[in-house]
């Protein structure tokens, strides 16, 4: 069944849209703006992420559901990185006229399913029509002043540490393009960390960003906005074993999936030592991944006996 | 010269992204999100609006200057209508990948101009490729409890009011389909109103919509949140001079555009008729076009002599 047989665009609103019970939302979805009363003795975080059909997905290897979820855990880890809580959101679409309202629904669904797991709720709106099926979230959070973590944070003699494992976005996109088994989940159901573990890090952490390009260029960001150098140790990079079987599959080298590859969403963050062990005694899913240096030291990547510069990651339009 | 060509992606954030002395922004655009420091005792305003290519503009009529000015109009609107004042935004684009940097800092231009005449600072955004040009904005504003205004207030016997001329979108779209000269600034270069234009009535207004969809659909909006019913008076509508020779050209009523038309991005208001007239001696530009009434009195126009149901405006997916 197509958009315009429910109605059309404003039936369609009415179809997805829901009420919420946060005392926080004065007015949801259905007026001009949403209206919220936000905590007065917190920063807002502001964030927007876009997902173009056939650049970020497509329809052939993620189900409808798996695209909502995406593009709500896109952002959230946005809000996750700077130590912050996320709230409210606004979502854009355009669609193709031929849009059903069964893929729709299980858009919404796994949009919404991913939205209350993190805590957000869904305010607005705006559906349009488009040649290619295109999303876009604007995401609200919270933050206390004294708790916001940014890039720029980083000092020298920090430890640089990463959460959980990385590659396994990159890993699920090349099997799925070389057409072979193996986990993809990394790929086709990525997930932000939770707010909580965000905010136990950021309590001890310098400066904080997650991974959407890569941890190559992350690091990068971080030495770049902090004014440092870096070095990081490829064979302390925390890689699954699912991601060294699909490296193996197609044949390739699992630290470039970790280092250039793309939204694993885990997080990077640099502390002192004694912070890090304090950290370790709350919260243990993290490694140590190499060290924060003085500006004159570079952002290099110790292989083996070899010292190289740290390439840059993923870029959209970069010339190749 | 591509994108590609002055390095990608991040190269092109740096180039067209701006330093702010706007005090409340902690953070703007560089990090992963933005961070703001929200007044405490305002409520704060959401919205988001797409503009797709080929749906909401051609490269043939528009410059990107008008494009980027129109994303931000859009947007402005919907806080204006509120009441609140805009503040913060952060964009989101799909390009195609022949997109020129000197297009895309037209753009630009156009966006920031916009942005500076109603106060408007970006703190990023998020930029990606797609086939069609893509462009999203999510503006935040601000607003004092006792100032928002919802569709919802209506109250029968208020009067019906709408500033400036309706229409104007509308007609100058006709006569860049029919290849005709004539006005066609408000279609090509839509204005929001004013944040002090709206604040002021809002001091007077029960409810306030802007015009995106056309005045029918606005008044329906209007009537259905505030369970209410409407007369509208088809002579009152205020229709330029310009408009009328528009629809003159193309032969159509220029009624039907103010009613069913598209983005004149006016300000439509109920109110006491008392509260007009003290309005009226601080504001002028607007016009009663008709009566809020009890919901049994149904949603209807007058023309001439004979009374009608008013139809719903313009919807991206109604059959037709």
């Amino acid at each position: 069944m197509k958009i315009a047989d429910i109605g059309g665009e404003f039936a369609f609103i009415r179809r997805v849209a829901r009420e919420y019970r946060d005392p926080a939302i004065v007015r949801g979805a259905g007026d001009d703006c949403a209206a919220i009363d936000h905590p007065p003795s917190r920063l807002l975080l502001l964030t927007t992420d876009m997902m173009v059909e056939n650049t970020h997905f497509t329809r052939d290897w993620f189900t409808p559901r798996q695209i909502g979820r995406k593009l709500m855990e896109v952002n959230v880890s946005d809000i996750v990185s700077m130590g912050g809580v996320p709230r409210h959101a606004v979502i854009s679409l355009a669609m193709p006229p031929d849009t059903t309202i069964e893929f729709m629904d299980e858009l919404y669904r796994g949009l919404y399913e991913s939205a209350e797991a993190h805590g957000v709720a869904l305010v607005g709106g705006d559906t349009t029509r488009g040649r290619e099926l295109t999303l876009n979230l604007a995401l609200t959070g919270e933050v206390e002043p004294e708790l916001v973590r940014y890039r720029s944070g980083a000092l020298p003699g920090d430890c640089i540490c990463v959460t959980g494992t990385l590659g396994k976005n990159e890993a699920g996109l090349r099997l799925l393009m070389a057409g072979k088994p193996g986990y993809t989940q990394g790929f086709l159901e990525p997930r932000a960390r939770r707010a909580d573990e965000g905010r136990v890090i950021a309590r001890y952490a310098h400066a904080m960003i997650d991974v959407s390009d890569g941890l190559a260029s992350e690091v990068r960001h971080i030495c770049e906005q902090s004014g440092a150098g870096a070095i990081i140790e490829c064979d302390a990079i925390p890689i699954s074993a699912e991601t060294r079987d699909a490296a193996a599959a197609v044949g390739s080298d699992p630290s470039a999936y970790a280092l250039y590859g793309g939204e694993d969403f885990e997080l990077v963050f640099t502390a002192e030592r004694g912070a890090i062990d304090t950290l370790r005694s709350v919260f243990q899913d993290f490694t140590i991944v190499g060290e924060i240096l003085s500006p004159d030291g570079g952002i290099r990547l110790r292989k083996g006996e070899r010292l190289v510069e740290l390439d840059q990651g993923f870029d959209h339009f970069a010339k190749t």
